[in-house]
């Protein structure tokens, strides 16, 4: 038999390691079998229950502290949930004297003005006014909290864009920044690899397989892991391309994500290609788009993606044609696999992007018949086909919807496959030629054919005279999705200068120096790595009092 | 001026090919500027109305033939009309005697009994009666007709399943069985590469490539677009799988499809495990879950799986444990990322999967304090934050977790991540390894744990101690998640041996003979190529005429 007592502490604030400490400190007393020192939450009670330490009939709120101690007789409990107030002063006199550490922010840049960042990981609740405060003060915000708001997030990002400022974060675990590690970080020697990273333990495996592989890291910015989403656009992520883009250090840019929203990853990705560096783009979970576009590689894991950034030597081929903006693609196939294997190429980089063969139902077409935006068609789809022949036999249905195509002056490039082979028509190009030699004479240097031609030299058709024919009629032919995915990439790619302040990259450049508000161990790994740091003793408004706090707020706004 | 003529033909039965030509024939007729022939769905009017070839106020029936024809003038107009039924006469007349002919599928059997294909490209609706009557007289099937109903399938793919004979369809385009093309099918040298195709155009690039580069195809077995959909659960896929298996030609399999129903991914990546030869397989669209699991390479894109095949030279290296089968994965993750790329890797072959931080709803885990069949876990969630140091630096949630897991007696491995680095606890070995000991004595040789460590050698914590105090507390240790997914993988891989009939192998290395029952044109293909076929003049029963069909029918079942 064991009895359990416990103690409930009313809205009280409590630094995690404290509460650490106080659990640790309880399980060490005799007699004690298990302890719980957790802020009564939900999730928090649940687990106490799942370890057998939720007393029943217990009440308690969720900014409250709870304290269990499960023993083996009532005396024992008694006796240790008696420690508590001793065991909790204990922590406080062990830690390192506090008189030279400031209680605020402000003081904080007093006593360290070169520091160019602040490191922010108390409670979320309180982490976006800690924040605010820093960009106000001109510093670079690394945010390790989480439960901040979107709202928040949204608000802090803007501001910090238009300052010239980073936050990395809300829930950024990670961040190197010109060889010193922020949060969670493995030591790394510096070197030509910069990472952009919406994950924590995404960029500490890039990270940590870079230097295990004999290479180095510039700078490893975070983004927190909302970064990516629409609401947020991404403005860290853009940030920091276009830093790393700057930074004569790097040479390679790694960028390692949970998958982006659609919009996100056209607008990064357009971005990335324009950096004009070999950029790893690592999407996780996402279906890569194709090995290479351009400067673009694309990795299926962490492991890959270190890799292909310690080999990358790659020759960049700057494109020599001018792109086609503001014009659209429309796809017109007749094999629905290509359409489809075309279409996963393609939504890396061309947005808005329909189909009637679409891979989400964002993208879907909502009627086959009339293209939107990039479109691709898939002929050969069931609605197409009743009493029809398939379009690899017969042309008309292709001809008629490419020349309902071309004459939309928004349309700048058609695609085609032209699939060879038993079965399909005996030569597709002398139907397909004329009409596209008229089409391309109509919109004079305003519209591009390209197609995918499909077949073997032991076709029937002659696979020579096929491609011969569309080429003579002005097409750009290629024989795999892979390739015209590649060349429509590049061509369609678009070079969208930023309009908001660049990052300082000489402030980069500087040792970095650091304000640290919340976990000390932060900061004790900061000094260790030879840093310059100043901790704050932050303590929340009105001890954590939300109510007090309010009407100190309140007070202060009245003067 | 142009003037538009139009006449409509109620509910008789047209060939599509019958369709064009007359559409053709009307077109080079003197005066008319444009013709439509079409079954009068509402895409195709919807299609018609397109190319300003709809007439105003014209009434007719989804299964009526709609002529219409656009001239100059209005006497072209209606010669044009006039000449309908000679135009179709002209077409009938033209085409081969048809005395020899047979006229249904049983008397073609009779004219070619060693014929071991039926090809069926009729009407959508007529396709499945077919179909069974071709199972029935014990003949594979290639079913290029599309609008068949998931019913029918499902009902055809058992019926054969049970007879073992294969359904390619519905929707199948393309085939390659002992060298014919079926459908739309490239000319390929023959050779050492079979596949097992879900898509048409996606066999063809990948069996036209291979003869590219120099290689050759066995076979090459379609199974239509839906088989890899759970209502379906791959039957066809897994028949193929097991031919090609057991076929001494193919060396190398190639599996081509869009993403199945996570349901039969599984279970098919279970069946190409099992198969014991090297499988390429690229699911269009669908994340790799890694380069390579064991026997199993994963492709991004057609070219890829091509190139992957023919240069396929692979060690295959057969586990030495036996897998661990009947018990669940529990991954207790400190990284989100890590958690996140390791479900990544491990959803294609762990099913039933759950998360609380899942990929797709289907896998969200409804309690994250309590696991359920395969389950990944992210500890550093803000769900388990509140108040609470990160996983990385307190080892005290994990522990109590994996306390949880280890006595459940369903799961046969826990799985971790060990995050070295700045801000991470001091020695996380030391807390986890004494668990972990006392844990794998508990459940004597029926519980294994793995871990993921991330760390450099110049991390504060000391690299080489921790994976070794790990490993002699009998933990398998790897060094990114890559490698832990194949691992992880292959002990789960499992060989579940087939309850049916195997198709008839020796039967499908027989020379190609095939009954051919719609497009003419792909009878024509096959005796090109010197296969054996005899084509049915078909026709559908009562003429198309719904009504008298059925009215056959039941007298016909009366008898």
């Amino acid at each position: 038999m064991t009895v359990t007592k416990w103690n409930v502490r009313a809205g009280a604030y409590y630094d995690s390691v404290v509460l650490m400490q106080l659990q640790r400190g309880l399980l060490e007393l005799s007699g004690v079998v298990d302890a719980g020192v957790v802020m009564a939450t939900q999730a928090n009670r649940d687990l106490l229950a799942a370890n057998n330490l939720l007393p029943d009939s217990i009440s308690a709120n969720p900014d409250d502290l709870l304290i269990v101690v499960k023993a083996e007789a009532e005396d024992s409990a008694i006796e240790a949930i008696g420690k508590v107030d001793e065991l909790l002063a204990r922590r406080k006199s062990s830690a390192v004297s506090q008189d030279f550490r400031p209680r605020s922010l402000s003081s904080a840049v007093k006593q360290l003005p070169e520091a160019n960042w602040v490191l922010i990981s108390v409670p979320g609740r309180y982490a976006a006014g800690v924040a605010r405060e820093a960009l106000d003060l001109g510093k670079h915000v690394f945010l390790y909290s989480d439960n901040v708001s979107l709202e928040d997030e949204i608000a802090l990002k803007k501001t910090a864009r238009e300052k010239g400022l980073l936050v990395m974060g809300p829930d950024c675990g990670t961040a190197i920044i010109n060889g010193i590690g922020l949060g969670f970080a493995n030591r790394v020697r510096r070197g030509a690899i910069g990472l952009v990273g919406a994950s924590g333990t995404g960029t500490q495996a890039v990270t940590a397989q870079i230097h295990n592989m004999g290479a180095g890291v510039s700078h490893a910015i975070g983004t927190g892991g909302r970064d990516l989403k629409s609401d947020i656009g991404a403005i860290t992520a853009h940030q920091a391309l276009d830093l790393l883009a700057h930074d004569d250090e790097t040479k390679v840019i790694v960028l390692v994500s949970k998958p982006p929203s659609p919009d996100v990853a056209t607008q990064l990705i357009s971005a990335a290609q324009s950096t004009g560096k070999p950029v790893v783009i690592y999407f996780i979970g996402y279906p890569p788009p194709a090995r290479k576009i351009g400067n673009l590689h694309f990795a299926i894991s962490l492991s890959e993606a270190a890799e292909i950034a310690v080999n990358s030597n790659w020759e960049l081929v700057s494109g020599n044609k001018l792109p086609i903006t503001n014009y659209y693609l429309r796809g017109l196939f007749s094999g629905g696999t290509l359409a489809y294997e075309t279409m996963v190429g393609l939504q890396a980089t061309l947005s808005p992007l329909y189909s009637n063969s679409a891979i989400s139902d964002s993208q879907i077409l909502s009627d086959p018949l009339h293209s939107q935006a990039h479109t691709i068609i898939d002929l050969g789809d069931e609605f197409f086909m009743v009493g029809r022949l398939h379009p690899m036999i017969d042309n008309d249905l292709r001809i008629r919807r490419m020349k309902q195509e071309a004459s939309d002056p928004e349309v700048g490039m058609i695609l085609l496959d032209v699939v060879l082979g038993e079965g399909s028509h005996a030569d597709p190009a002398s139907e397909l030629a004329p009409v596209i030699k008229e089409i391309i004479e109509e919109r004079a240097g305003k519209l591009e054919i390209v197609a995918i031609v499909i077949g073997t030299d032991d076709d029937p058709q002659n696979l020579q005279s096929q491609v011969d024919q569309l080429k003579e009629a002005g097409v750009t032919v290629f024989r795999t999705a892979t390739e015209a995915v590649e060349y429509i990439s590049l061509r369609f790619g678009s070079h969208t200068p930023s309009e908001y302040s660049p990052v300082n990259l000489e402030q980069l450049k500087q040792p970095l120096a650091a304000i640290n508000v919340g976990l000390e161990s932060f900061y004790e790994s900061l000094t260790l790595q030879g840093a310059q740091a100043v901790h704050v003793e932050w303590r929340p408004p009105a001890s954590g009092n939300d109510k007090l706090a309010a009407l100190l707020e309140k007070m202060k706004n009245k003067k």
